[in-house]
């Protein structure tokens, strides 16, 4: 066998459903929304090895405590995900998770499935109770839709305050020669910011993978995407990002070249999902890329980037195209990062703005166009070490404060 | 002597040159605003003990470099501030340290006062140089205008972005009878945040206090005042807290009470500062005071509550009246301090919103006009311990984005 370079292609019309051995089914269960999906099932024809990532959020949502201790328990034998939108089973007490628990194991009767194989998933408002009963007859109906043409379905019927699915499907010529897909949807269009960055994402392939690899590999992959995006910086109850593999393809991911192909791939599906989620942020108008470099090390330029990313005053700046270079130096200045202000040296759009401690006499109706675009980028070099990383990052508008200080009626 | 208790009182007309043996000046140097005085000069006729807080950011203006060294050759010397608006003299490099060091040594000359016994500060706009030559025949102005009734033009001499002059006397009956009194004033609507939160404040007092108790009393002040606010999260390059005391009252702070009554001075003129910061926020239109109990220690409820304040969700709620009490509890969650969901009890205005991991079935009509005030008050106990904080904030308004997000002329 000839070893040779991985190959990557997203398939145009690919979805969660697109890897072997996989089907979605959607449903109206009618616990919140009137006239509209809003359950999503998926199921695989074989059981799965897991591994996720939950929200840092002391206040865990229901489901997010099921998940945790189901795969402590089983991390092998996963095969179906039920997600609810509408309603998120968060601070709901011993009745949520009483709840969870009966849509867990109820599911599993519907599916036919053995015991602790069904992961729950919601999203929606915090603080009311989930209907369990109206969502069991939604989960039935779902059940006898599953179609592995339903994917771009459960994308869209996931969705919450999102203005448009996300979903993709790519498909990985590994080194070995071997080939397969991975699928991914994700939601989530505020509470946006890292650990974990999603409100929900779910990644389905049909590798062979074992649990600790995969679980290596999602953490991996979480840190260049996941963890590098914020649209508000607040951290949700209920964020889950989660990997299944059924091994469907029958192609085994066991030497470090497919290893490391695999992770890349995953990197890139969950790179896409999460740039999505950006591109939809509450009252975007900007997809702002931040580019750091010259940090002591890749957690050092993170942490640089995602506080430019976070800094209200930047992203105020940015909505107005502001080439406000000043904002982006003190950001980077209290970000706690070793910083030494005379090394770096700012590009917007291409632009070069602050060098030597000192912004440069550039043309600022000239940078003023270069940011009025909607995709920006910003490039920060910190000079002082090899440290690099990727954020991404949107405005802050008029509509962001609009949306969410709307009453809810 | 008999010991008997402490007496505050704010005095109605009072202002930062109301303590014995100060002065005031002030003029209009024209080196950015035009037809406004922005020079402020503060003299004192006796050297004083200094103490003063700088901000944290690594991106330092050069009057902050400069007071820093100043401060550590020199703590009991010092008889001068001389503060500039318009220009902050921040990512200027080596011409701008310059530029202040001339400030300086040129203002000891004018005002006929040894090496090394005059503070420099500058706020405004970054990355422009200041123009030392005209700033000098303001302050020449200035100096010959020196009165103990200019404390008011001081304070609105420093403003920027400020709508009001924030400034205030207080007179401090000491338990030992001895009486002093206290001048503050301050600026700053943006970019305020802890670690230093306000961009400039200084503190005068006629009592006779050592350098070392001064530096500790400010410390204990600023942690119940200045490092209790947030407007949006950002640390500017020139925070400066400076509190000087010139001793011409002749009273000494010397026993444990009276120690004790001049930190509580201090701190109430802190407070009345961080306020007045507070209340004049970019765009704000309620006054919110976050109070947290029952955390493991004050840090903890400091950082609880800080938490709460930053973020944006819970502030463009509070915009909208909206009885929000998720978003508290999510904030609370991913603040970083111990937390056990089920034991934290939640009131907004007084009404109890949140208990036992529950939202309660309160009247969401009657919460929302509660919260429909200029002043709010968010109560949260987190039912684990003795710490508690109090913190100030605004809300996050369209007038917020419009101001931040407009492009520089």
């Amino acid at each position: 066998m000839i070893s040779q370079e991985a190959h990557f292609t997203f398939l145009d019309t690919g979805h969660i459903a697109t890897p072997k051995g996989w089907q979605a089914g959607v449903a109206a269960s009618e616990i919140r929304y009137r006239g509209r999906n809003d359950v999503a099932l998926l199921v695989s024809e074989r059981p799965c090895t897991a591994a996720a990532l939950f929200t840092t959020n002391k206040v865990k949502a229901a489901p997010v405590l099921y998940d945790q201790a189901l795969l402590e328990r089983n991390s092998t034998g996963i095969q179906a995900v039920v997600i609810n939108s509408g309603i998120a089973n968060a601070c709901t007490g011993e009745p949520g998770l009483a709840a969870t628990t009966a849509t867990a194991e109820n599911s599993e009767k519907i599916l036919s499935l053995p015991k602790d194989s069904v992961f729950v998933m919601s999203t929606g408002v915090i603080g009311m109770q989930l209907p369990v009963e109206k969502l069991l007859l939604g989960i039935k109906k779902a059940a006898q839709a599953l179609d592995s043409a339903n994917g771009p379905a459960a994308a869209r019927a996931i969705m919450t305050t999102d203005t448009h699915p996300k979903d993709c499907a790519l498909q990985v010529l590994l080194p070995s020669g071997g080939q397969i897909q991975l699928g991914g949807m994700a939601k989530g269009a505020g509470m946006i910011h890292p650990n974990m960055a999603t409100l929900l994402s779910l990644i389905t392939t049909d590798a062979v993978v074992n649990p600790t690899f995969l679980h290596s590999a999602l953490q991996s992959a979480a840190d260049r995407s996941f963890h590098c995006i914020s649209i508000d910086g607040d951290t949700s109850t209920n964020d889950t990002l989660l990997v299944l593999a059924n091994g469907c393809s029958g192609v085994e991911i066991s030497d470090s070249a497919d290893k490391k192909a695999f992770i890349e791939g995953l990197t890139l599906v969950c790179q896409r999902l999460a740039q999505e989620i950006v591109r939809d942020g509450e009252g975007a108008t900007r997809f702002i890329t931040i580019e750091v470099c010259g940090a002591l090390n890749d957690g050092a330029a993170r942490q640089a980037g995602m506080t430019i990313a976070k800094s209200s005053l930047v992203k105020t700046a940015l909505f107005g195209a502001d080439p406000n270079w000043g904002r982006v130096v003190c950001a980077l200045g209290y970000s706690g990062v070793e910083l030494e202000p005379e090394r770096v040296i700012l590009h917007f759009g291409g632009m070069k703005v602050f060098e030597h401690g000192l912004p440069l006499d550039f043309d600022e109706k000239a940078a003023h166009n270069l940011l009025n675009m909607p995709e920006v980028l910003i490039e920060a070099d910190l000079g002082l070490g090899e440290g690099k990383a990727t954020i991404w990052t949107c405005d802050f508008s008029y509509e962001y404060v609009k949306i969410n200080a709307e009453y809810r009626t």
